[in-house]
C-alpha cells in the first residue's frame, strides 16, 4: 500500500487531510511531523481523530519521510520553498499546500509575496493542482502545487467561460466570502472569536495574493492576459467560501450558453455540480465535502452574468484537492475517500 | 412632550425603536400595537425592555393613536398602504417603515412588488427618509418613507460620487451581505438557526426589491437614469450590512477625488464616518449604532473603485433612521437619543 | 441487499440518516416519504445529497414501504404511534425515532407527554435502542425505540456507575447544553437565527420529557428507582450536546474507581471513548460522528464527581444510533457506515 | 467634573468602559494607557468609538494619572498588585479589575493563583465591589476590588437565600456558561474563532479561580464557611454568562419563600430583575446592559431549587459594575450612564 507522510500536520489543513484519509482505505499514513507538538499523539492534538489515527508526531527531518510515496507539505509559503526541493531531491513526490510553486513566473511571486524565491528553478516542474484542468499532468507530476482556496472556485467557474469567449475578460469581479479557518490555525488576535463573531469585513482589498493565481489560470484559459478585481471577506463561520462573480457577456451570450459551457466542461467531473436554473448554492451544502456547487443567472437589466460558487475551503480548497491529486498521482480511483456528502443541507 | 405611537411594535424594528427611545428623553411613547401580542406587557414580549417601557400592547385601531404627534408604522409592505392613509387623514404625521411609499413611480412599485398599489396618490406627499439627502423636506413632511436597509448604505456611498460625476453610472455593482434580522421576526424555516448557521448564500439574485430603490435615488443624484447590479447575501450574524461596491472611475478620477467628494458631502453629518486611507469597516463597529462607516480604495490594476460601507440594518437601516427622521420632524436635535457608540469594536 | 424505507425523511434526522447511509454500502434505500415535499427530488430538498441519493419523495402510505426490511420512522411523537403498529403488522421491522415506545410504563408516557397512548400493547415488544446496553435484544427486535438525544449521553455516562454503586442515586444532576438542530426542522420563531444567536437559555426546567427516559434506564442499571434533576439549555450552535453531570460518591468511591468502571463497561465498545485524566471533551470533536466522549474528575473539596459527556445529537443522539441499531438487526458489522471521525477537532 | 484615568484601556473591559462612559455625562476621561497601542488614537484601536472618544493612548507611568479622581486599573491579576499600591500612595482612588484584592485571605489567593502576593497589606483596605452588598463601604472606599464575572451572578442569586437559611449550604452547584469575551483580548489559539465556533466545553473543572471568590462572599452571607461546586463552560457567543444553580431547600423551604427572599433583598435595587414565575432569562436580554436577570423554580420531584441568572460578563460582570462603583465613590447617581436596556430581546 502506498505510504504517505504529512509535513506540518497540526494545522487545519493537516487535520482535514487526516480526517479525509481516515476514510480512505488505499494508503497508509506513515509519518506526521509537527514542530509545536512533536512527541504528542495525534489524538492528543486532535481528539476527534483518536479512533482513526494513532501515530505520534515527530519533528521534521528528511529521514522521517523515508519510504513515503507521497509527501504532503503543509508548511506556510516562504517556508515550503526551503523544504520541498530536498524532498524532491530525495526522490519523493510532493503535494505542496503553499503558494511557493503555484505562480509560473517567479517575478510575479516575488512581487506579491514580497520575498525572494529561493528555488525558482523548481517552478517549471510543478503542476497546478486543479485536476479538472490538469489531470493528465498531475498523474505524472513529481511536484503538485495545490491551489489556493479562493482561486479554486473562481477558476473553475470562469475558465470554461473564457475558453468559450462568453464573457468579457476585463469585466470580471470576484467578491468572495470565506470562513475563518482559511486564516490558518494560529494564535492571532484578528481571528479571535470575539473579534470575528457578529462581524463581517473585507480585507486585502485590491492586494490579496490569490489575485495573481486567479489571473494566471484565467489567462491560460483565454490565451491572453486577464486581470480581475478580487475582494476577499471574512465571514463569521468556520468553513466555506462563497464567491459571487460578476462578468459582462461577450456579444449576445445568453444564460443558456453559459450554462451549457459549464455543463459541457464538467459533464464527467465527479465533484462539480451545476445547480438547477434559478438555484444558487449555500456553503452549508458543500461543507466538509469535495464538491464545487455552481449557480448562475443573467441579469438582463444590466447585461451581467452573476455566477455563485460554493466550496469548502479546507476540502476542495485545500486537503480534499490534495487527496484528489494524490489519487491521480498514485493511479488510484480519483474519487477514493472523497465521496462523502456535505455535513449540512 | 411630543407623543409617539408605534403600530406593529413587536417585530425587530419595533424592538429597536423601543430600545432607542428608551435613551431618548424628548418624547413620550403613548401607544404600542400588536396583533399577535395584544394584552401582553412590553416586558413580557421583550424582557430586555422590562426596566425601560412598562406599557401594554393593544390591537391596532385608529383611535389608539389619538393624540400621537408621530406614528411609526412598522407594518410590512402591502399592509402599510392600507393603514397609512387613515393615519394621515386623522392628522397624524407618519414615519412608515414599509416600502409602500418609497418608490415615486407606482408602476415601478407594482412591477417589483407584484401587487397593486391601493393609494398611489399619497406617494407624491412622501419624503424619502434619508436625512443626509432630504433633511429640509423631512422637517416638514407629513409622511416619511423610511428607507430600506440595503439602499441606505449604497445610496449614501454612491450619491456624492454620481453627483460629482466621478464614477461611470453603468459600472456599478453592489454586493451586499446582511445579518439575519433583516429578514424580520417571523416563523420561517429558511431563517431557522440551523439553516443559517455555518452557511452563506446569495438570494434574490437579480430580482431583489431594493434594486429600484437604490436606482431611484442614484438617478436623482446623477440627474439621469442609473441601473445597478445588486446582489444581497445572508450572513450568519444577527445585525449589520456590509456592502462592497465596485465602480469604474469616470475619466481620470482618483482615490483622493473620490475621498474628497465623500468628505465634502458629509463634513457636517454627525452619523457618517469616512475611515482613514486603507482602512475598511467591520460591521461590528457600527452594530447597535446609527453610524455609517465608509472605506474606499482605487484598484489601479483594474481601474475600479472599491467602496465598502457598513451599517446596522436595524439602526441606520431602519429604526435609528426613523428616530433621526422623527427628531427632524419634531424640531428636536437631530442626534437626540442616537449618539451611543456601537456595541462592539 | 437489505432494503430500507424512511418515513418522514425531510427533517434533520432524515437528512442525517441519508448522509450516513450515503457512506454505508450494505443497504439499499428504496423509499423516502415526506408529506411536505412529496414529488420533489431528494436533491432539491437537500442539495448536499444531490450526488448521493437520487430518489423522489413520496407521500406516505403503507404500500410504499412494501419490501422494506427495515423502516426508519422519523415522525414526531404522538404521530408515530399511529403509524408504527401498521408497519409492524405488515411485517416490517421498525426503528422508531419518536418517544412513543421508549417508556415502558405507558402511564408515565401519558403523564409527561400529556396525551393518551393509542397502542400501549406494543410497548412491551419495543427494545430501547442503546446497543451498549441492549445489544442482544436489538439484534432480534421487531421494534427498536431509538433513544432521545439527551438521554443517550446521560445514560451511557451514569449506568455503569450506578451498576457498580459508586455514586449516590439521589444526588444526580444533569445539566445539558444542546445545539439548535435538536429542536427539529420547522418554522418556529423561538429557534429563528436572530432569537438564538448570541443567546443562551435554560428551557423545560424541571419539566423536560427526557427526564423519565433517563430515570427509567438509570433505574434499570441500579435495580431500584432513581430520580434526577435534568436541565436542558439551548446553545447557539447547530449540532452537539454537552452534558455536565454532578453526583456524590457512594462511600469512599475514588476517581480511579469511577474511571475503571467506565473503562471496563466500555472496553469493547467501538463508539465510546474515555478521555485521558484531566481532559474533558468539546462537542466539536464528536460533531458529525457516532462517538461518545467522556471526561471526568473528582472534586475533592466537595466530594462530587463531575462527568462531562459529548455527543452529536443528530448522530449518536439520533440517526447514527439508528444506523447502529439497523446494523445489529440486519446482522451487518455494527460499525458499518459509522466510523468517520468528527468534522472538527 | 471628576477626572478619570484608565490603565490598560485596550482590552475588552477597557473598550466596554469607554463605551459606557461615552453615554455618561458626569465624568471626564483624561488619560488612557496601553503598552501595546501607545501613540495610537483610541479611534484607531476601537473604530466604534471614533465619534465618542478622541484621545491618544499613552504608555503607563504614574504621572499620566496625575489629577485623576478615579483610576480604573484594567491590568491582569499578578500585574495589578504591582501598580495599584503606587496609585493609592499617590492619592488616587482605584477601581481594580483584577483578582488581586478580591480575596480577603491572601493565603487563599496565593493557593489558587499560584503566585506570591506582593502587597497583602493592602487587601484589608479593599472593598469587594458588589454595590448590592457593600454599597456603604464602596462610597468611601479608596480601593474597590471589582468582582469577577462568574462570581457576580452566583453571589447575587445565592446570598439572600443563605442569609435567610433557605438552602443547604453544602448542596450548592453552580454550572456557568460564558461567552468568549470573558477570556480577554489576546492572541491565544484556544479562543480562535475556528476553535470555539460550533463547540461547547467545560474548562477549569473543579479548579477555576473564581471558586474561592464565590465561596468567600457566600460564607459572609451565611456567617459560616460555604463550599460550592463551580463548573465554567465556554459557549460560542461573544458576551454573557448564564449560571444555572442547583441547591437543596433547607427544611420545607418553598419556591415562594425563595422568591420572596430575593424580592425583598432587591426591592430597591435598580439593576436586579426577578423574572415572573416559570420564566427564565436568556443572556440576550441583558446583553450590553448592567442588569442581572434571575428566574427560579422548585423541582418538587427532587426537592431542589433551580435558579438561573443572566448577566453580561463585560457589563455587570466587569465594566458596568466598575462604573456603578465609580458613581458611588464620586457621589453621583448610582445608575448614571448605566440605564440602557440590553442590545437584544
Amino acid at each position: 500500500m502506498p505510504k504517505i507522510a504529512v509535513v506540518g500536520a497540526t494545522g487545519y489543513t493537516g487535520f482535514e487531510l487526516l480526517r479525509l484519509l481516515g476514510s480512505h482505505e488505499g494508503v497508509e499514513v506513515m509519518a506526521l511531523t509537527s514542530e509545536t507538538y512533536a512527541g504528542k499523539g495525534v489524538d492528543e492534538v486532535f481528539p476527534a481523530l483518536s479512533s482513526v489515527h494513532d501515530g505520534t508526531l515527530v519533528k521534521y527531518e528528511l529521514a522521517v519521510c523515508e519510504g513515503a510515496d507521497i509527501v504532503f507539505c503543509c508548511l506556510p509559503h516562504r517556508v515550503a520553498m526551503n523544504t520541498v526541493p530536498c524532498l524532491l531531491d530525495a526522490g519523493h513526490r510532493v503535494v505542496d499546500f503553499s503558494a511557493d510553486y503555484r505562480l509560473r513566473d517567479f517575478a510575479v511571486y516575488e512581487a506579491w509575496y514580497k520575498t525572494k524565491h529561493t528555488s525558482p528553478e523548481r517552478i517549471a516542474d510543478a503542476v497546478y493542482g486543479i485536476p479538472e484542468l490538469y489531470r493528465k499532468d498531475i498523474k505524472r507530476a513529481r511536484l503538485v502545487a495545490n491551489p489556493g482556496c479562493y482561486p479554486t472556485g473562481a477558476i473553475l467557474a470562469l475558465a470554461p467561460l473564457l475558453r468559450a469567449r462568453l464573457i468579457k475578460p476585463d469585466s470580471i469581479i470576484v467578491d468572495a466570502k470565506s470562513g475563518v479557518s482559511g486564516a490558518g490555525r494560529k494564535a492571532d488576535l484578528s481571528i479571535q472569536f470575539s473579534e470575528v463573531n457578529e462581524g463581517f469585513k473585507a480585507y486585502g482589498v485590491g492586494t490579496h495574493r490569490h489575485t495573481p493565481e486567479i489571473e494566471q489560470e484565467l489567462s491560460v484559459a483565454l490565451g491572453e492576459a486577464v486581470q480581475v478585481s478580487f475582494t476577499p471577506h471574512l465571514a463569521p463561520m468556520t468553513r466555506g467560501i462563497l464567491s459571487t462573480i460578476y462578468a459582462e457577456g461577450e456579444g449576445a451570450a445568453s444564460a443558456s450558453e453559459v450554462r451549457a459551457a459549464l455543463r459541457d466542461a464538467y459533464a464527467d467531473e465527479p465533484f462539480i455540480r451545476l445547480m438547477p436554473e434559478d438555484a444558487f448554492p449555500n456553503v452549508t451544502q458543500v461543507s466538509g465535502s469535495n464538491y464545487v456547487d455552481i449557480g448562475l443567472t443573467h441579469d438582463k437589466r444590466t447585461s451581467r452574468f452573476i455566477i455563485v460558487v460554493a466550496i469548502d475551503n479546507l476540502v476542495k480548497g485545500a486537503s480534499g484537492a490534495a487527496v484528489q491529486n494524490m489519487n491521480l498521482m498514485l493511479g488510484l480511483p480519483e474519487t477514493q475517500g472523497l465521496l462523502q456528502p456535505g455535513f449540512w443541507m
